[in-house]
């Protein structure tokens, strides 16, 4: 893996992030592929989209449909027909997430499976060992996820668990094609983002990752640690702020030199009928939009703003439809893609101060 | 509307059906489109399959969204992006088969709405207008669904009511690009079937459709009322037999001389993970697929067959993806049609008698 910064425009960066598989060009937004599918999306329409590079999640892939299967059918790329990059996550916090009697030792994570109990356990080593199987161009450090609220002992005690563990993840040797990311904890105190970034700069990694943030706290402290973090991390190297968030949330991040990010959000939201346009947000359901014969978004160039209008895609959404999960996530992608577009252009054209969704 | 038959096999035909919205090439499926959309598909999906013409109930768009605002909208061609012909049902079926507390009278059929319980009238005049709403390009006349099994009595006067009721939707003056088909019905009695048939080609409609049957008699019934009923239509008339069937209902049909078809097995089965192949039946969720890297039907060109493993497919039915709706739904709906373009095939090369699934 390769990363080339092109240009700078205050603190924010456009780059070239090159792999194996496919050269990606930064800020980018990285859709969410759980199951290795971007829910009710094929490959062409999210190539078609602009998509550059999914994300794929160990946690859910290694219970089912088994890592090892991935492996022997040729790797998630060719499993899943996406010829493009990427990047796997740990599993560290889906483990805390939806499974049941977790127990952390300095191993692992003893849990049992959310989908039948079984009784199992990630560790640095089983993290690694998967996502080598899964085949991803990115991998990421098995971590433990810092609760929150936590206190300051509490989020110190973690992250060095999490240091420890990123250590052993480096000793495991990955496919050629794969780059490992370091993950920078420290909950929200800066003293231990700091002690976190410095440990983790140090064992040089391919790329840096932000995690912990999004988990609760209000949006004036994710903005402050992203920014701080942000600043601590090697210019050389990409940045992803795991997890995160709102359009606006994306545009602060960048500020802050962040490079890469995924998120649920506009999946999810659009499954349930909220979707994002360049005049704020649309809950499709709304009576209002009974006999609206208007695109969702008049600005928009997507498949669905071209050829349906919000009065079908209210009575998609009403009746329950699959083509309604279809459309509305097809634009509230391409509304994020298109908008790391623009900051991308923005910052190529040194404007970022200025930059407005 | 114009028909035209290129050629006779035995008594099946290849023709041309040419409305003001495309010409169709028969004998043709359907797909059906129920709620303005056919179930997990879009219509360049449909297009790309060779889809010419798909079936919209109007029993459920008059519930919702409601056909005055389709009318509205531009119609249904309009408001679901479909620019092909599209053919209508009455929603006599529906109204026996969905909705509550019906009762019949010469007037029409007063019924509870399945949705919200509302009280309504579906009659002739009303079936007339809702479809003139709604736009389609082929309208069917409003008739009472016989129940399967009626002593002769009862079928001959669901059978008269019909008939008055075929005569009362021909006054209603439809859009000046709508065609009006009649519907032969008369249960499983020959001789009913030739009353009905006769009555119905006096009136001189556009095109016949076969109805009432796939009502729970047995196949050897079902193909014996299909031919006999074919054979008493006008032989210059496209002939529609309404909800049927299986890939060899359909080959027996069209060898007894029906020209157009429509059915919600392929969208409804693929939902459900049953699969039509070359080989036969293929039921997805079955534990021998999990490691199978094969595409579900060798000798088949879809999208799902050219890019997609069976343990893939499986993968995402397991997991309950909306992608496996998808492309389940899409290979069945190719499959159909890619056995109508055979036998229209088998027509035009005069090998009808000895063509095989």
């Amino acid at each position: 893996m390769n990363f080339q910064i092109l240009k700078q425009s205050g603190s924010a960066r456009a780059g070239l992030l090159i792999t194996e598989n496919g050269v990606i060009e930064t800020p980018v937004f990285m859709p969410v592929g759980t199951q290795a599918t971007v829910k009710a999306m094929t490959s062409e329409e999210l190539t078609n989209i602009g998509a550059q590079i999914i994300l794929a999640n160990t946690y859910h892939l290694f219970l089912r449909p088994g890592s090892q299967l991935i492996e022997k059918l040729g790797h998630l790329h060719k499993f899943m027909h996406w010829d493009r990059p990427i990047l796997t996550d740990s599993g560290g916090y889906q483990v805390f997430s939806l499974s049941s009697l977790r127990r952390v030792t300095q191993e692992g994570v003893h849990f049992q499976s959310h989908l039948d109990g079984t009784h199992l356990l990630l560790s640095p080593e089983k993290s690694m060992e998967i996502q080598k199987q899964l085949g991803s161009d990115i991998v990421m450090c098995f971590d433990e996820c810092t609760p929150y609220p936590a206190t300051f002992e509490e989020t110190r005690n973690s992250l060095l668990l999490s240091l420890e563990w990123a250590q052993r993840c480096q000793y495991v040797q990955l496919g050629s094609w794969q780059s490992l990311f370091g993950i920078v904890q420290g909950g929200m105190y800066k003293e231990l983002r700091e002690q976190s970034a410095l440990c983790m700069k140090e064992l040089d990694f391919n790329g840096y990752a932000i995690g912990g943030l999004s988990v609760g706290e209000d949006k004036e402290t994710l903005y402050e640690m992203t920014q701080f973090t942000a600043s601590l991390l090697p210019e050389s190297k990409p940045r992803y702020l795991m997890g995160v968030g709102t359009p606006q949330d994306l545009v602060e991040a960048v500020k802050s030199g962040v490079d890469m990010f995924d998120c649920v959000l506009p999946t999810r939201h659009g499954r349930n009928g909220q979707l994002f346009t360049s005049e704020g947000a649309l809950t499709i359901s709304h009576q209002k939009y009974v006999e609206d014969d208007k695109p969702l978004d008049s600005n928009c160039e997507c498949y669905t703003c071209k050829n349906y209008s919000r009065a079908y895609l209210r009575h998609l959404f009403m009746a329950r439809e699959i083509l309604a999960s279809r459309l509305n996530t097809w634009h509230n992608l391409h509304f994020y893609i298109h908008l790391m577009k623009r900051l991308r252009v923005a910052i190529l054209e040194d404007k970022i101060s200025t930059f407005r969704i």
